[in-house]
C-alpha cells in the first residue's frame, strides 16, 4: 500500500494546531502516505456546507483514496463514527450526515462503525475525535485494514435532508447550495435535471429579482456587472459575474431560491 | 531516511510566496521528504503564539520528526539560530523563545547553534533567514546530519517567560492564552494542576463575570448560548459554548484572567 | 521519474474543492508526485499579482519542478493554454501574461500550446480547464512526457506590460507591485537598479510624504513606528516597518509610486 492516499476535510481552520495534529497522528501510523487538504475552511459546525464540498472534491481522486472528514459538533456525544465504502472510495468520518451527497452520487458497498479500540490512539479524548479516532482509523485504512475489521457492519446512518429541485406550476425550484470564492451562486438544480426539463426549449432563471435569458457555455461568454446563468464545473446550474461577483451583485445569500422556466413563458410574464 | 518528515511553523501567511520559497529549497536538498504545515497564520511577530500552537502540535509527530519554527521579528540581527534535540524530536529556528513551550515539556538532549555557512545557501540575506539558513539546516538534518555538525553546542537559550497559573487565597489563576477558530477560551491551567488543586472537590471556574459549575466531559453535555468548562484536547481548562462561540458570548480576549475555586466557596460568594 | 514535484499557484481560495480538484486529478495520473501549493489566494482574476508571486517562488524548486499556475479569467473562451520550458523548470498555465515575471528573469527553450486531448480530461468542462486541461498536462509532464508531445510550438505568447522603473530627471522612479502579509511595501526596483543608479551614493527612497534617508541591511536596523527601506529577500527595493506594518504606517496601496534620488539632492529639496 505504498503511495496511499488520504484527504483532509474539517471546520478547524488552517491558523489551529488541529489539521497538524491529525496528520502527524496519520503519519505516526503511515509515514509513507500523502495527505492531500481538501478544505478545512468549511463554516464552524456546517455540517451540509461540509457534505457539498466533500461530494464535489472525492470523485477527482484516484480509486483507493481513504477521505477523512471531520465537521463534528456532536464530537463525545452519542453519535456514532462511521466508515464508508464505495467502489473507489473509502471514508471516514462521524455519522451525522456529513456523506449525505457522497451517498447521493455513489453506490454504497458496507457501512462500518468502528469500535475496535485498538486502531484508536490509547487514549481518546472527548472532544477531538478527529485526532484520537477518525485520524488512526483513516491510517490503519489506508495501510489495507480491511474495513470491517474496525468494528460492525450497520445498515441505517444519518443523512441530511438534501433540498432537492421540485418541478411545480411548470416551473423547475431550487436553491442556492453554495457560493464559492468568485462569488458563483451554485444551485441545487443538476445538468441532468435541467436537460429533462427543458426538453430542447430555451430557458429562463430567475434569482432575486433579476431574470437571466438562456444559458452561457462559460464565463468569458458573459458581460461585466450582468449576471448569467451556465452549468458549472461541479455539473451544478450556477449565476456567475463575468470576473466579477454574482453574490455581490445580486445579493443573494446560501438557501435562496432560484427558478428555472421555459423562455417563453418567463418572457410573458415579464 | 527515506519518509523523513519535516514540518513547518510560521507566521508568513499563505498568500504570499514566503512558505514555498521554504519548501523549495528543502526540497532541493531533500525531494524526498514529507512536509507538513502546522500552521503560517501565528499573528505576525506573535513568538508567543507560535510557542503555544508549536507545543500542542509537535507531539502527534513521528519519532525523528524535523520541526522549522519560524516566528521570527529580529532576523538578521543578534538573535542566534538555534537547533534543539529531545528524545524523538528536532526543533530548527530563531532562538527567540518559540520553543518555549517545547522545552516546558520535553527533556533536552543537546542545544546547538548552526553556524556552519556550507548548511546555508551561498547567500543568505539579512531578512529572510527561513529561507536561507533554517529551511537549508532543517533538510540536512532531516537527511541524517548530526546536530553536532552544524556548529557549536550552547548551554543557554532564550526562554519566554509563559505565564504559569498560581494559587493564592484558595483559587487557582490562570489565564486565556490561545483562542481557537470556533471561540474555545483556551487557558494555561493544565488537567493535573486541576486535579492537585481540586482534591476531588467539585469545581467553580470564573471567567469575566460569569461563574461556571463544575466541569464538563466534552462540548455536546453543554447547552446552546451558555458557556461550559472542560479540559481541551491539549490537556488545558477550555471554556467552550456548544456549536457556539465562547469568545463571543463571554468577549473575552487572550491574557483575560480565569479564576478556578471549590465549588462551595464560590457558591457562597454569589 | 519518482519524486518528481509539482507546484500549485491559483486565486481559487482554500475554501472550496477546486485546489483539491486539481490535487486528486494529478495524483491520478501521478500517484508518487509531491504536491506544493505556492498560494491560492491570489486575487480573484488578478493575473498580475499571480505573476508577480510565481515569479518570486519558482526559483527556490529544484531543477524539473513542474509550476502549474491557473489564473485565469479567460477559461474557456479564446485564449490558448500555454506550456513552457526553461533550463530548470516547467510551467503550465493560460497564455494570459502569468508567466511574465518568469520570462523575464529565464531563458526560454521551448513553448507549446497543449493541443492533444489525450493528454487532457475526457470531458473538458467550459469553467474549470485547471482541474480539466492544465492538472492533467502537469501531471504527463512530471511522468515525463516530452514538452512537444503535448502541441505545436508557437513562438508568440501574452506578456504583461510589467511597470518597470525609469530614469528622469536624476530620479529612479518606480511603483509598489506588491504587498506582503507583514505590510512590507516591495517595489520593482531592482537591487541592480539601485546599484547602478546609486554608483556608491547614498540614496534618499521618497514614497507618499516620507523621505526615507539611506537603506538598512536588514528589519533589526529600522525604529519601531518609522518607516525604512532595504533591499528584500526577493531582490527587491522595499519599505517596512520594524515589527509593524509600512502599509498601515505609511497608507500605501499597489501601484503607488515611489522615487529613489541621491541624497544629497534629496535633503536641498526638503
Amino acid at each position: 500500500m505504498k503511495n496511499s492516499i488520504i484527504t483532509l476535510l474539517s471546520d478547524f481552520g488552517t491558523k489551529d494546531h488541529y489539521v497538524a495534529s491529525m496528520k502527524g497522528t496519520i503519519l505516526r501510523i503511515n509515514p509513507g502516505c500523502t495527505l492531500v487538504d481538501i478544505t478545512h475552511h468549511v463554516n464552524a459546525h456546517d455540517v451540509e456546507e461540509g457534505a457539498f464540498l466533500l461530494g464535489n472534491a472525492y470523485c477527482s481522486f484516484p480509486k483507493g483514496t481513504v477521505h477523512l472528514a471531520v465537521v463534528d459538533p456532536g464530537v463525545g456525544g452519542p453519535r456514532r463514527p462511521l466508515l464508508l465504502v464505495t467502489p473507489d472510495h473509502f471514508f471516514v468520518g462521524p455519522d451525522n450526515g456529513l456523506f449525505t451527497l457522497v451517498l447521493m452520487r455513489e453506490k454504497l458497498r458496507m457501512a462500518v462503525t468502528p469500535t475496535d479500540q485498538k486502531f484508536f490512539l490509547p487514549r481518546v479524548s472527548h472532544t477531538f475525535h478527529g485526532r484520537d479516532l477518525f485520524a488512526p482509523v483513516a491510517a490503519h485504512l489506508s495501510l489495507g485494514v480491511k474495513p470491517e475489521a474496525f468494528g460492525p457492519q450497520i445498515d441505517s446512518w444519518f443523512e441530511l435532508d438534501f433540498p432537492k429541485p421540485i418541478i411545480e406550476r411548470g416551473r423547475l425550484s431550487g436553491e442556492v447550495i453554495h457560493i464559492d470564492r468568485f462569488g458563483n451562486l451554485i444551485t441545487n438544480v443538476t445538468e441532468k435535471e435541467l436537460a429533462r426539463f427543458s426538453k430542447g426549449r430555451s430557458l429562463t432563471v430567475t434569482i432575486g429579482r433579476r431574470k437571466i435569458q438562456s444559458l452561457k457555455k462559460g464565463y468569458w461568454e458573459g458581460k461585466r456587472n450582468e449576471a448569467m446563468a451556465l452549468v458549472g464545473s461541479g455539473g451544478f446550474l450556477e449565476i456567475s459575474v463575468k470576473e466579477g461577483s454574482a453574490q455581490k451583485l445580486l445579493k443573494i445569500n446560501r438557501g435562496d431560491p432560484v427558478q428555472v422556466s421555459p423562455r417563453s413563458q418567463a418572457a410573458n410574464s415579464k
